[in-house]
């Protein structure tokens, strides 16, 4: 098959969104800002307590795949929805926006996944995840022939809240460096490094992941300090690049050897945070398969990420290639 | 019963939007800013060629229930979903904006009717309706209490579509009238104007509805004329308040002897043009259930319309009561 530039592996979700005052969270116990994992009872209440919402495919990964195809970049996605109506929409979406996902959906239950998501007056968005089909999905749902042919493979850390999801992303690993490609992670949410901080560590320490992305509150919570500089070092110390995200404050790109500061882009009006880390993703890796300079992947994911908060959902509503010529961050394409 | 303010009568329908370009309506031959009625056969077509989209509650009339119910207003709502998910995320959707919802679902097929709204750069948004569940809606599904309870019935024109949905809103109009109540309708859309206009001319006429509201278009459409005054004209001749609607000329209201003009409001980006119509009757409903003059109605009409032309999909994800407390078009609460 043709190479692709990035596999991007992780829970297929459609998000239910809606606003809501910050005392809504508190009284229904949701931590804010974070991924809050909850089970079929409590989602049926929630959604009960919810205010008129909009549904979009999101889920993390699935977005960054969006995302890249988005930039005119190609895009895979293994994850795992349920033959019903969710899944439907989800398939559309992703495939629709030119990423290619085949993973065999789930027969009978449980549903396709959804996270509500309350989205405060200050834009920070609170999750709300019911895993449904995506607890299933495992290593017979990997394509080797497409982590072959992947420069790089990406996953987000929130797999190891399902039971055999880090099994598949061990044999993509494996499949990817036999094929001479690279794996990335994102480390996802600082209460899922809490969760899972030795294994993610061993991940980035054996070398299974190359490549790894993390927000401040994410990289801090790795190394439970409260030196971000301290956590970037220790970061580069054991991985072949490490991006840091620093939410209007930019982000930070390490090598060894080699650290490059970005700034974020100037947005309007923050609407909705939903989807930025993910689609910082999307910026920076269309760019690094593309073989940009590590300033320009940053830009591209500063970029990227400024658009999505900027609307509600975490998938750009309008086209980032389009959006990267017009900021000059993309050149024109040249008439022939 | 509590007396309720505004009872809306319509087709239930989830939207399903998306952005592309004119060339895709032209390649598609799907007819500019109009609803396009689509069977089931063509629905799967379009979705397969549909680029990603989000899912959100719609349906004319339900929209305008939703946005009486967001100023404040008391609103409750008649329309046909089916028992699946998507009827599921409808119902949720009205009742959480606090609309009184109680049509039976429909058992078994056909489902939930959807809509496939592609949103142009110019703002323009051209619909292809799949009616779906919406064709069993009838005279068995009209509470005789709701109608009886509420200041004023409101349907939409393209009920006309549905095999007995008109005998349903000649049963509420009746009731509505008998307890002394008025009766309100949007002729919808032109081209539906074209496909009713005698019956339309009919209620107008005999009395079956006061109050008509209909955008410029649709006016012309109904008298067959090229021109907007003597559409005016006409219809005030024939109903207690004619309400024109002139996009971003703002709108006109006529009640024999008296005519307002309004202007629309300012907007900083038009993105989405979906539920405007609807919108600016959710605001003129609202203030003329409250009282208030027909300039004020026609007021809170365009700052509603203003609002959700500046945001994705056909209902107002922020208070409408808010955006008229902090506009000054709605008085602030007085502290007790």
């Amino acid at each position: 098959m043709d190479e692709l530039d990035v596999l991007c592996v992780g829970n297929a979700i459609v998000d239910i969104i809606t606003r809501c005052e910050d005392t809504f969270l508190i009284e229904n116990n949701i931590t804010k800002a974070a991924m809050n994992l909850i089970d079929a009872e409590r989602a049926q209440l929630l959604y009960s307590r919810m205010g008129p919402a909009v549904e979009a495919s999101g889920g993390s990964a699935g977005n960054t795949a969006a995302g890249i195809a988005s930039f005119g970049g190609k895009s895979a996605f293994f994850g795992k929805v349920a033959r019903d109506h969710l899944g439907e929409i989800y398939q559309h979406d992703i495939t629709a926006q030119g990423v290619v996902f085949k993973t065999n959906p789930l027969d009978g239950p449980p549903p396709t996944a959804r996270s509500m998501i309350f989205v405060t007056p200050d834009g920070e968005r609170s999750m709300n995840t019911y895993l449904g089909a995506c607890v299933e999905l495992g290593p017979e749902d990997v394509d080797e022939e497409i982590v072959a042919a992947s420069k790089v493979t990406y996953f987000e850390g929130y797999l190891w809240d399902p039971p055999r999801a880090k099994e598949a992303i061990r044999n993509c690993a494996q499949i990817a460096h036999d094929n001479g490609r690279e794996v990335s992670m994102t480390l996802s949410d600082p209460f899922c490094v809490d969760r899972y901080r030795d294994e993610f560590l061993d991940l980035m320490r054996s070398g299974t992941v190359d490549i790894v992305f993390a927000n401040e509150h994410e990289a801090m919570s790795l190394y439970q300090t409260a030196s971000l500089e301290a956590a970037i070092d220790a970061m580069e110390a054991v991985c072949k690049l490490a991006i840091v995200t620093l939410s209007e404050r930019g982000s930070i790109v390490a090598q060894k050897g080699e650290r490059v500061s970005v700034e974020a882009i100037e947005i309007r009006e923050l609407v909705d945070t939903t989807g930025a880390g993910d689609l910082y993703a999307s910026g920076f890796l269309h760019g690094y398969t593309s073989g940009r300079s590590l300033k320009d992947c940053a830009l591209l994911g500063s970029l990227a990420a400024g658009l999505v908060i900027q609307q509600i959902g975490p998938r750009p509503h309008l086209s980032l290639k389009q959006a990267g010529i017009d900021s000059g961050h993309i050149a024109e394409p040249v008439e022939s």
